[in-house]
């Protein structure tokens, strides 16, 4: 059953509204997943990012959709931050039917590079990649699971809908795909990220509330994460980020509590962990 | 063919020693690694621990067995103490055939516990966990491979002995085995652990050193590590640490360059990822 797709138009008028809330909003797949989701009728977005001033684009649609979108400050790699949008969002919607945790970093300009080898790995760069594509991830679940499972429980008791926490991992992430070695961080930060995604969906079918945590790879797609590493990619397998959200929209659109805790590439298949 | 075994008595008598080097030594599983690698002929063993003043037991042994046992101080959440250590262990010694990164953390009293819920997850203990169970291994990793590809390379010249980097692991650490939840940031530091081991396994097939790195699971264990854990484990799966440390020698000493990059249960079975 689609979740905030096209299905959505069918719904009983009086149906409550449904919140999404996109972490990492300001540019790539983020900016991308808010503009899509914006398109869809009664969605409400709130588009999370390190800095809203900056984000010049989302400015921009907020300026389009003053009534449907808007826009807080959250740095995932602090907890305070987290807990002060969780307390901003709260105020502005009783309940949150998708969270995605699109934030994540593989390479800062003149700063930090994914290791080409274990000669390269250091404490700090292991520590920032992980802050923000595993920790950051988690903890934002954990201080939205109140408004989650309020739209869960709310969707319960008049359709199957689950509420979605769709965290972007990577198939980099996978330790049994993983032939060609490299990118200590990234690779392990997504490995972690899809363990603790796991470890949630236990605790939420454990607890029998209808969230239901999926893990996704995009798939490699043009925007500045993977800019300096699309040489040798076939243009056929670069997607655009119009195309790659569809793609994930998609599969969120079906997911059930039967999808809980699986890690899905964009066509659909299941990853092996 | 064995590595530090008891093939090891019929070497030529020219044959160099063989070094281990035991991360995490002061007590548990590292303390009875060193206790019965100093049991077999030909071995010296440099056993690593953050605070060897403290460490009572592994200063007894080290007068047993001054000829034999050297004690470094090394902290693995400090990359400047490794690379100390690093140094004063290529001043004693010319090669390192073994490395076994025991060092890990699942509490700590009065500190920190194994997370039962989400709602329990912080960013404090997250890192902490990691720090010990994921970075340290490779950071050690790191700094000791000049040493470890030494006695590779010397081994290989005379028989088809890799060195070996075992990495403690946990089947907790599996994503795919994980049925119970739980655990967040132990389970998920030792899954980046088992990302972090394969990625290097891959690079030293890659740079063909004959450097085997194998993860292990040692089965619950009688130690300070698992003590407030127990109770719920058969009498029959609580291995005492002789017995656990037996049964991961026995899976080193048969570990060659095929093994590079697989997780094995104290059965020798492997476990998925």
């Amino acid at each position: 059953m689609a979740f905030l797709g096209a299905a959505y138009h069918s719904e009983p008028a009086m149906s409550p509204q449904k919140v999404a809330l996109v972490v990492g909003a300001s540019r790539g797949l983020g900016l991308e997943f808010v503009s899509q989701l914006l398109s869809r009728p009664g969605c409400r977005v709130v588009a999370a990012c390190r800095n809203p001033t900056n984000a010049t684009q989302l400015q921009q649609l907020r300026s389009q959709h003053p009534d449907k979108l808007s826009v807080v400050m959250l740095d995932s790699t602090n907890e305070e931050s987290i807990q002060a949008a969780a307390v901003e969002v709260s105020r502005q919607h009783q309940h949150l039917d998708l969270l995605l945790n699109v934030a994540g970093v593989l390479h800062i300009p003149d700063v930090m590079s994914p290791e080409t080898a274990l000669a390269r790995v250091t404490a700090e760069n292991l520590m920032r990649v992980f802050q923000t594509n595993a920790f950051g991830p988690i903890l934002v679940s954990k201080a939205f699971t109140p408004l989650l499972v309020k739209a869960a429980e709310a969707n319960a008791a008049t359709s199957e809908r689950p509420a979605v926490i769709a965290n972007l991992s990577a198939r980099v992430g996978s330790i049994g795909d993983n032939r060609l070695g490299g990118w200590y961080s990234y690779r392990a930060s997504k490995t972690a990220l899809n363990q603790l995604t796991k470890t949630m969906s236990l605790e939420f079918a454990r607890r029998k509330q209808p969230v239901s945590c999926i893990l996704l790879h995009p798939g490699t797609c043009d925007t500045g994460l993977s800019a300096p590493f699309q040489k040798n990619v076939q243009p056929a397998k670069l997607f655009t980020r119009e195309r790659a959200v569809q793609q994930l929209l998609q599969i969120i659109d079906r997911t059930t509590c039967k999808e809980n805790g699986k890690f899905f590439a964009w066509d659909g298949q299941e990853v092996p962990w």
